[in-house]
Formats: structure tokens, C-alpha cells, sequence
């Protein structure tokens, strides 16, 4: 979005940036807080429930302010509709996972301006914070189903890793709906990783092993500078011209 | 084809696409109606059948006008040997889940020329197609089978989620040849799916890291912007040299 | 190996290719009937387990003949060591199921030629051919052990197709050493097909949506255009000057 | 680094290479005796401890002196965190495993100058070494531990193959932290593996495919061809004037 379009809607995302990076890290804390420390006690688990809901509630007022702010509503709401969705989703109580959605976006908007340009460090970091989500998430989900093979974090780390990999040994895996409603977006999450780092490789090696590019630059170059030798001959046959007809 | 070659043909086919799509989108909806609701009447269970079996005749009998009124038969057999498959073999009963392969090539043809080139939106709408039309089929095949472990829909869904993306818990797997037939085509979708998407994120990483292309292109406008200013210079020394002969 | 080089060697290889290419398909087959049919007579056993025999011992007179018969007999050692290997390694009788690579090592050298200009024909058959002997041979080596899962001929294909798509339930898996080799050399195989599939698609891509260079060729014939007309006119140039001092 | 820079530290790592080359293979037998022979008698266990503790005595020595010599300290350190983390973190009874990572580093920094350039034979050599490394260094984790599935080396080398493939049967799987870290080690490896011949064989497609680029190539040539051609006509010219003049 052009801020000359927009400048009211560009001015608030300036403004709310940090406020709104803060945010997600206290939510993402407090939410691995509330999965992993499930025996903590009932006044402890209220205040984390607060925090988690009013942080929630900060990225709804958020997203209605700049629903607000801008001027073409119709545009922000087609291109939004991802933020709409993972602000409305988590209201139903069983979708509640999906708050760590607007979290992550709102750390990659952040962090991805700084890092983009070092492919590998960008990779790494993401693969690692979706990783780390989405082990609290299918550890929430799961913990209480009787038949549920995921019961701890090393274990919902563990099953995690299989996922994103792809290899899949089967060991561990969901059972409840949340829980696969999770691995779906990790799956998504780890077929893309794949296509990444596949398509890194291969653009290097493209680069690297044709070299046919680089002999064409370096013809190029020596077709300008012909150019410009016979271009200066010219100049000196018209002035000798000039000359003998003086 | 081309329009001058097989002029009937292709007025045919245009004029039966829309009445095609909308047949595979009822004959969709019978099938998934049909294996959902397993407790439905005997009554219902005819007509659904009923609809299921029309719908099949008119893709058949498609097939039949357009081999009548090619001109060159013998290239249109050659090149709808696809086509002639999808519609015989669903005769036999074990194979009737390949009827589905008709009605998504209907609506892949329909549909394709419009969002084609928003290469992420076709990937998504094929791969939820192909989906939910594979969690239909292994459904219908397994739930009999005194083995299965598919046999619930949410159980399909999370068995197709898992195979086409090559994780493979092998917490849900077919039994029976049918649904071993329906997990080897979305096996193949899987990787076809695979490679569509890392070609896609390698093609782009290619032009976007790579630059040099950029680079030649740039040369070459200099290079011919350098010939014009040559051209322009002689045709000037001309001019000067008509002058001192005149 | 250019046929100056080693005129004799090319030769016989030229005259022997049809007869191995007979003789790998009645091999394959005889090799097929042994596993597929194990309720045979003896009597019948014995005849097949000639015929394979007989087979192998062609293959290395074949081999013994091309070494007898190159000039360079190092470079031949060192370019064929995988042909040797591939005829003495299933002496040993654990790894007879290696003598499945000579047979296609034959058919591809026969068919590729022919096929590999349309990329998608040849990877079919290949990948069709590969699966059928990794079936083959994996029930061969599974059947006999008291914990197989392996016994019959679907499993082999299901297990080959899960195996190959990298997909990987664990419903069937192989738990001899020998099947367990087998599964090696499909796991290569499959990685290899993931590769030439996810290849072909982002070479496609990249020509397709770059259009950059269409783009330079455009421009270079440009370019060249451009020079010829500027040669044109300072011919003309000369030719008025000839005039002027005449 | 250039050796211009840091001229100490570059003729330390070259006098270094061969001794810590002799080194790695040591440390890679010791620890492959110690962990197949788990038999062997409380002497000879303690002699092999013994080896692998002292070769990682002079690994961390190395790091040592290469700090100390190192002009540049800062750069040195961040440059070389990896070597540090692989010196310090097997202290840690737990993470012994990770010594194996200096190994791999140093037997590749000696071998990949030689080979790169056969791209296939170094993929290869890569694959074995770490697949062995992480073969034994699984089997050492796991063996002990009562529910493991791996517990002889043909098991951990059939889970290695089927972890390195993302194939994943899950019918063995580590249960062990340690086992659970070779594993993320591994599929990190694996992943980079299909990275890496997915764009090996994708970049030497596009090559083959497209041949757009020898084009360009040859009509570079033909540009500068015609551009010396002009220039030699150019001069011809300059001297006709000259004749003309005198």
C-alpha cells in the first residue's frame, strides 16, 4: 500500500508497530506460560487467560481502527481478509490456536524488512518461531484426549520435527480436530520450507554452474566499448573532412 | 485443435462446456451426498444412484458426438485416450471412484483459462478439489472393510492431508485395492503438487536473485541506442560531404 | 565412446543389442513367474531357474567380450565398473535380486533413444519398470521370514508405491536385509524422480514466466539489423566519395 | 579468508590440515569400535575413551590457537561460532554425540576442494559419511534405553536411510533426547540433500531445455563479428581520403 494513497491508514501501521511487536511477544509468552505449565495454580491461570484476551482484543481494536483509517474500504477489506479471519476464527473456543496466526504475522512484518536479504538467518528464524508455535498449539489441543500420543512438550516438539521434515514416522500424531487443524498449517508451512530451500539451491547452482549469463555480460561489454572505439574513428574522419575542405 | 481444423468439434465443445460443468458439479454433489449420508432411505439411495449413472451417460455420450464429429478420428482418438478411459472404466463397479477423474477434468477446463495465471489461487482451488474429492472416494472404498481404519469423513480428510503431503503418519492407510488405487493417484497429485510449488518459489528466486538477466537487457538498449547515435553521426558526415561537392 | 576410438568394440556392441534387449524381457519374465507362481512344480522351478541362470552368464560373456575386445582396456574398466559389479555381485546368492539392475541397465540403453525426447513418456516408463522389479523383488526377498509383512503381490506394489512417493505409512515395510536393499536402491530412485520431476516443472516455469529471454534474443537480431543497415550506408558513402573524385 | 589478511592464521590451518585430517579418521574408528564392540573388554573401553578424548583435547587446542593467532578476534569469533559450539557443547556428557560434528567438518574441509567439482561423487561421499556418523551415533544413544527400537547397527543404519529419504515408516524410531537431536541433525541434512539434487538436476535442465541461451551466445558473436567488419571498412575509407587529399 502507497502511503500517498492511504497516508491516515500508513501513519497508524507506523505508529502501532512497536506497540503491536510488544504485544505478540508478552502473548506468545504468556500463551507457552498457560500450555506448558498446566499444574500452576487457578489464580495464575485466570491472569494469563486475561492477558491472552485483552491482547487479543488490542490486535481486534487494531485491525477496526485501520479498517477505519482508510480510505478505499472496499480495497482494505479484499487484501485484510486473511487479518479479518484471524481475528474473528479464535472467538469459537476450538479455534483458539489460531490467535498465534496474528502473532506470527505481526512478528514477520516486523523482523522481515531487517533480515529478508540473508535468505538462510530468515528461513532459520521462521521455521524455528512456526516451529515453536505450533508445538505449544498441538500440545494445547491434544493433552487432554484419552487416546492422544502427544502429551508433552519434548514430545510435541519431537512430532513437530517429524512434520515439518515430512518424513512422518508416525510415532506421535494428533488425534482431536485442533490438533490436525494445527498439523494442516504446519504441513503447508513445511512444504513451502521445502520448496525454499530447494529453490535456493537451485537458483545458486543455475547461477554458479551455467556461467553462460556472465559470458554474456562480458560480450555485451565488448560490443559497447567496439561500438564506442568506432563511433570515436568517425569523429576523427569528419574532422579530417573538415580539415581538407577548410 | 484448432478451430479450422475440426470447426464442428470445437462448436460442440463450446457449446456444451456449460452445460458439462454444470452436470459435474451435480454429479459432485450427488456423490458426496450419497457417501456421507450412509443412512440414508433406500428410496434416496436409488435416486442419487440414478442421477450418479445419467450424469456418467452424458459424459459418455460427450464422448461419443465429439469422436463423430472429428474429422481426423484416428489423431482424436490418439489424444482423448484419457477421456475414452475415464468414461469405460468406471463400467466396472470396483472401479466407479474413477468416474470422479470426468467431472475434474470438466472443471479443470472450465475453470483453468480464467485463473490461470494467478499461479497461487489455481494451485489452492485444484489441490482442495482433488482433496475433497479423494477423502469421498477412499471413504466409499474403505468403510466396508472389516480392517479399515478410514471410516469417518474427518478421518478420510486427515489420511488425504497427510498423503499428499508426504508426511505419511500411517496412522490411516487403505486396505483395500480400491482405496490403494485412490491413494496411488493422489500420491502422484502429491508430488506433481510438490514440484509445481517449489518450481514456482525456484523460478522466482532464479529471476529475483539472479539480476544479470536485468543486466543484459539493459546492455543491449544501450547497445542499440549507441548504433542509433552512429547512424545518426554518418548520416550527418553525408550530408556535409553532398555540401562541399555541391 | 566414439566409434573411431574403439571401432571394434562399438561393433559388437551395435550387433548384441537386440539380442540382450530379447533376452532381458525373457528374463524379467522368467524372473516374474518364479516369484508371482510359488506353488510351481519342481520341475517347472528347475526350468526357470536355468533360464535366469543361462541369462546371467550371457550378460557377463557380454561383458567379457567388450573387455576383450576395447583397445583402452583401463579407461573400459574404469567407465563399466558398475557393469561389473552388476554381473558379479548376485554370484553371491543373498544378492541375486542385483541381477535385476543389468536387465534395466539393457532395456534403458535400448529405449532411451528412442523416448527421452518427450521427458514425461520416459519418466512414466521408467518409474512403471523400476516399480515393477522393486515389487518383484521385494516379495522375493519378504516372503519367507516369519515377521513379514510383505506376502503378497499387492503389498509389494502398495509398499513400492509408498516407498517411492516418499510417503512412507509403515504399514508394510521391509524387515530383511535383502528386502531392505531392495528399499535402498527404490529410495535413490525415488529421490532421483522427485528431482526430475520438480526439475522439468521449474525449467518449464522459468522459461515460461521469465519471457526475459525472448526478450534478448529479440533485441540481439535487433541490434544485428541495425549494424547491417549502418554497413549499407557507408558503402554508399564510399561509393559517392569514388564518384565525387572521379 | 585471505591469507593476505591473516597471514599467521592461514599458514597455521595449512601446516594443521593433514595432522587433524589423521585425527578425524582416528576419532571416527575409535568411536565406531567403541560403540559396535559393545562388548569389549573394561580395558580396551577405557583405552578407546581415552583416544577420543584426546583427539578432542587437540580439536579444542586447534580452536585455541587459531583465536590466538587470528589478527582480527572479533571476526574470528563470530566467523567461527560453529567451531566453538562443536568444541564446547560435547563436554556436556549428554551431547557427546556433537563431536562428530568437528569430524565431519574437518574431513570435509580436507575433501571437498578435490571433488566439488564432481558434483555427484561428493553428494555421494557426503551422504555416506554422515549417514554412517549418524548410524552409530543413534545406535549409542538408544541401545540403553528400554522401549528402543533401534538396537543393532542394521537397525540404525535402515533408520538412518529411511529418515535421510523422508520416507519415515516409523517401524524404528529414537525414543532418547540424544536420539531425538541426531534425528533433527539428520533431517536438516536430509532436506538439504533433496534441496540439492532437486537443483542439480533443475539447473542442468534449464540449461539443456532452453538452449535460448547458446542463441544469445551466438548472436553476441555475430554482432562483434559485424562490428570489426565495419570498423575494418571504416578505415578503408579514412585511407581512400587520405590518398584522395594527398
Amino acid at each position: 500500500m502507497l502511503e500517498t494513497d492511504e497516508p491516515r491508514l500508513a501513519g497508524w501501521e507506523r505508529r502501532a508497530e512497536w506497540p503491536l511487536t510488544v504485544l505478540a511477544v508478552v502473548f506468545l509468552v504468556a500463551y507457552a506460560w498457560e500450555v506448558l505449565d498446566n499444574r500452576s495454580t487457578p489464580g495464575l491461570h485466570v491472569v494469563l487467560e486475561v492477558v491472552l484476551w485483552a491482547v487479543w482484543l488490542v490486535f481486534a481494536v487494531d485491525y477496526g481502527t485501520r479498517f477505519v483509517l482508510a480510505v478505499d474500504k472496499r480495497r482494505f477489506f479484499v487484501t485484510h481478509l486473511f487479518d479479518l479471519l484471524a481475528v474473528l476464527l479464535p472467538v469459537v473456543r476450538q479455534l483458539r490456536v489460531l490467535r498465534l496466526l496474528t502473532v506470527l504475522k505481526v512478528l514477520n512484518r516486523r523482523f522481515s524488512g531487517k533480515i529478508r536479504h540473508q535468505v538462510g538467518v530468515y528461513v532459520a528464524g521462521v521455521t524455528t518461531l512456526v516451529g515453536l508455535c505450533a508445538s505449544l498449539a498441538v500440545l494445547d489441543a491434544e493433552r487432554a484426549h484419552p487416546d492422544a500420543t502427544i502429551t508433552t512438550f519434548g514430545d510435541a516438539a519431537w512430532w513437530t520435527l517429524t512434520t515439518i521434515s515430512t518424513v512422518g514416522y508416525g510415532d506421535r500424531y494428533p488425534v482431536t480436530w485442533e490438533g490436525r487443524l494445527v498439523a494442516a498449517l504446519l504441513m503447508i508451512g513445511g512444504i513451502a520450507l521445502l520448496g525454499v530451500i530447494t529453490g535456493t539451491i537451485a537458483s545458486w547452482l543455475v547461477e554458479r554452474l551455467s556461467g553462460v549469463e556472465g559470458q554474456v555480460v562480458e560480450a555485451e561489454q565488448a560490443t559497447v566499448a567496439e561500438l564506442r572505439s568506432l563511433k570515436a574513428e568517425l569523429a576523427e574522419l569528419r574532422a579530417e573532412l573538415r580539415a581538407a575542405k577548410g
